[in-house]
């Protein structure tokens, strides 16, 4: 038995005979175990520790690394050898790591591929990042519905290799259209003289090359399947896609999703990996938008500065005003995004949304309010604070200014995300952040009308 | 063909025609399509229809239902028809069901089920609600070494229907302990008398009863696997779980932390079908904690009322000054929650963390205060606003506490989840909402306390 911690601690230390000595004699460790140890350690080791693995564990190993690891690596090692793993890699593996370099150094690489991997991956190169097409996998087993089971079986003996797309076979006509896909366990199920013509269902789901990524992440689910055939706008079967390769983008458009929520630009890279000076920029982008914004406030409680210096007391409650809009604008803009983003809720359900946000709204206002009130009463009467003779109408005043900022917050909170949808931007984008400063600005403008209306003579 | 929309339109006029229509002549439709149209209309039309549906059709369809509409249809449909559904299911689709309904009603459903059924949902309720147990599904094929492939074969061809667990076959030995794992391809792609022994690659991947949903999303993905078998402690195979029923866990994970994000308890059924009154509920808590503790800028506000009464022009920058603290925070904590949900950034990398975000903090800070800065000084210049004879400490002031503030806020929010993951708490429940409200109370004794220092003997 191995210790990957043992390893891991070695190579730390710059000793590779762990790593090696389980790769050369240990033939019980999956490559994805290797690969785990090679991104725990600082590049230079990782690099060093993959260059000095046997060719028969590069090829295995590389894969499961990282997209940034496998870039470094195949940036250093030799020409020959990075063309010979490149062309070795499964059709996805290699689409993925195209995908990911960009500009001359993506027609540098090309350059290292067979005439035909290389134009394969230039042809799906050319549809857009989003879709399906940049996760297909292109070897894949076809057959035709008049063969017996039998001599399906033998067919795909003798012309395919030993791998995961290999669970599947797909029937085609003469033209390779997709008729049906056949999981491997029906030949095996059923007779041996039976026609491929007798298992199939008549329904075949299929993605199209140009479905998003999500739109896949959506059919996997509602089907119930893990691989599925995608065809291109004549049905002919250009690939196939395994669920494993979605698992991630599902995981990736909710990251982005947060890190929007949240006020940050999405990062393109792991946090840890991240360079300071490129998130210092993802995040200042939208603190200075934000900023500006939030300066409203300054100016719309510069229109208020009589009534200010009239009534100090009124400043007090500002941040607690304000703040109570845009919490509850931030409860109710994440509620709707992430309904939008998992299409519970469509631009149609408006009306049904903002009806129940507005009685939502009222609800927690009040509930809020009467905090509130008991608040300035109870610390009025106990003589923790003097909110001055007038300190009832102050009370009132809390008390209204709450229902009223709450709801308009709980409203902007719901609606924004709803609008921008309608505009075709990405609802997302409708961050904590952004809902709470867009209150707050026009929270300040309840509250002191509010003051002033229910003040007036007294206070004001 | 047929048209969903159609058919959905008929539906909702009362029409079961369509419905009918097509589930009886056209054997190409996919039952999740039926299960998508039922769902699209109201609660009383999809229990018309699914009761009109044939038995066979109901048998198919019903998996792909959503939870709550299962339960509805169970509670009315007679008990004979229940109890024969209920029996039918797939192991992991009657265990989906079990976990959703709860106490007395459990109890009720449970005797609809055949003993040995009953039996196996019973010990895999006795399982935590979190963990793989409850995913299984229990129905699998398994073989021994010795046997050959031919053998194999007609030993799976005897015993197993064809679903999809049988897509892989276990190997085990006498006692049901698990060796490896071989897909069904193998069984194909490999010469008849070949042993079952030489198949195997001399490493399994396995998942255990007791992990949690959420390790096995991680697994799945590492290894690149769609389905994966799990064991109990004795290494007894008990089930295998396929990927397509995590894809929903980790997007419903997700879920959880995006709404705990944005300051809401999660919610236990989507938005559309939560009620009003859960749906404020959900809401009330936190927002009455959050109120509870912005209170607290009230009390700060109140010890340096002396000071806004001197100087009402610096009351004016509160809600800008205080919302950038919670702005930079809220930016911070989304950057380090989503980091350690996926599994980014551990608890050991806290001095890593916060050496970075002291650095970006400041480096933000400088940038907002700059422009801070700039404002006061070009709207004083310009005629905008008058600031007073002391405009210029008042924008140094601005300057500096915006430089503090920021990176107060930005340190908060990243210090925060990872204080509250090193108590065994959830990271997520340091919402957006929480960091803005625990940085505007201090966020203002740090901004009247540099006004204090700068403004001494001129304003104040």
């Amino acid at each position: 038995m191995f210790s990957l911690l043992e390893i891991t601690r070695k190579l730390l230390k710059g000793d590779f005979t762990g790593l090696l000595g389980i790769v050369k004699t240990n033939k019980e460790i999956h490559p994805a175990e290797v690969a785990k140890m090679l991104s725990g350690v600082p590049y230079k080791t990782s690099l060093k520790g993959f260059r000095m693995l046997p060719t028969e564990s590069q090829l295995k190993v590389f894969p499961y690394l990282d997209i940034l690891l496998q870039i470094k690596i195949i940036r250093v090692i030799t020409k020959d050898r990075a063309s010979f793993i490149l062309n070795k890699l499964s059709s996805d593996d290699r689409m993925t790591f195209y995908t990911a370099v960009k500009g001359l150094e993506r027609s540098h690489f090309l350059d290292l591929l067979e005439p035909k991997n290389r134009d394969a991956v230039l042809d799906l190169l050319g549809y857009p990042e989003n879709t399906v097409a940049r996760l297909i996998n292109t070897e894949f087993a076809t057959i035709t519905t008049e063969k017996t089971i039998a001599q399906a079986i033998e067919h795909l003996r003798r012309n395919h290799k030993d791998n995961e797309t290999a669970n599947v076979i797909y029937v085609v006509d003469q033209e390779g259209k997709l008729i049906d896909d056949v999981p491997i366990r029906k030949l095996v199920l059923n007779e041996p003289d039976k026609k491929v013509a007798d298992l199939l269902d008549g329904f075949c789901v299929t993605l199209h090359m140009r479905d998003t990524k999500e739109d896949a992440v959506v059919k996997f689910k509602e089907y119930d399947r893990v691989v599925l055939p995608v065809t291109n706008e004549e049905n002919i079967l250009m690939g196939v896609l395994t669920v494993d390769d979605v698992l991630d983008v599902a995981e990736q458009k909710d990251t982005r999703d947060i890190q929007k929520f949240g006020g940050v630009e999405g990062l393109d890279y792991p946090y840890v990996k991240t360079s300071f000076f490129s998130l210092v920029k993802k995040r200042a982008t939208w603190l200075i938008i934000l900023f500006v914004g939030e300066m409203l406030t300054a100016t719309a409680m510069g229109y208020f500065d009589a009534e200010i210096a009239k009534a100090v007391v009124l400043a007090l409650f500002v941040p607690l005003i304000i703040s109570s809009g845009g919490n509850s604008g931030s409860q109710a803009a994440t509620l709707i995004i992430r309904a939008m983003s998992l299409k519970e809720l469509t631009l149609k359900d408006w009306w049904f949304v903002m009806r129940r946000e507005i009685l939502s709204g009222l609800t927690l206002g009040f509930i809020l309010g009467v905090i509130g009130f008991v608040r300035i009463t109870l610390w009025q009467e106990l003589h923790f604070f003097d909110y001055g003779q007038h300190w009832f109408l102050l009370a009132v005043t809390i008390f209204f200014s709450l229902i009223g900022i709450v709801m308009w917050g709980t409203l902007s909170g719901s609606m924004i995300p709803i609008l921008l949808k309608r505009v075709n931007l990405d609802p997302a984008a409708s961050s904590a952040p952004l809902v709470a400063t867009l209150v707050d600005v026009t929270g300040l403008v309840i509250y002191f009308t509010i003051a002033a209306f229910i003040l007036k003579g007294t206070l004001l």
